[in-house]
């Protein structure tokens, strides 16, 4: 199998496209991953999820980790990992903005967030918007057999 | 949408049934995460990589989370973690049983531990295996809108 580092471009151009991804945090020496929803837009990652463990978790570390995959065949595949900085977006203005947006894709899934049988409400239920700076991106590639 | 606990036995019967996960580790306060493919067999998860950040990490600190889902719709899917334990199998006899019992699902693909253009010589391509001993497996399934 022939595979090879992503262009950084190349890279950009993924992440771009994609709205589905892993993200890990962790906290003492314990790791914990999810898959989330995201969109890229002016050079950072956007999300948001209900309170829980991610978020506490990214609020004690903000040092984050998202995988994201494009799957043709076994053969043929992109993987990228971004590193980068959990950064929660706390102001009314900030939040405003943040939902314009993501709602612009708003089909959202998340299963990761979602709280099953969780009470309609408090504070469980409002969205924390955040956004993830980005240090590096790096991806692997497989151009077929 | 109906999301709700997995129950365990669920949780054990997707991961039998499932060979393609995410795999996170940490070091310092940095999570690291990449696909693995794996088989489960007699209470363990088994695998095996390259050398990389991965095992080294993993070596360093073996704490894990490995994440798999099974994606039907947006609204009917399953989400599963397991919290465990990273172990080398390290003796001439441990890796080739590994290799017995992972042999029998042989379409190994693995992206993230192929090293795109590494030399084909020395340690760097010799296979390093382990199990990941499950410490807990906890999972949430939407069951349709």
């Amino acid at each position: 199998m022939n595979v090879r580092e992503m262009r950084h471009a190349d890279c950009m151009d993924l992440l771009s496209k994609s709205s589905l991804g892993r993200l890990a945090c962790c906290k003492g020496n314990i790791p914990y991953l999810v898959p989330i929803q995201f969109r890229y837009a002016e050079n950072r990652i956007r999300s948001f999820s209900l309170a829980g463990q991610k978020i506490e978790w990214m609020r004690a570390n903000p040092n984050v980790c998202l995988e994201v995959e494009h799957f043709v065949s076994r053969h043929q595949w992109k993987c990228l990992l971004v590193q980068g900085q959990f950064q929660e977006q706390a102001t009314q203005e900030q939040r405003d903005y943040a939902w314009s947006v993501l709602q612009e894709d708003n089909d959202w899934w998340e299963p990761g967030a979602l709280k099953p049988n969780s009470p309609n409400v408090g504070d469980q239920n409002k969205p924390v918007y955040y956004t993830i700076a980005i240090d590096s991106i790096t991806g692997r590639e497989a151009l077929g057999v």
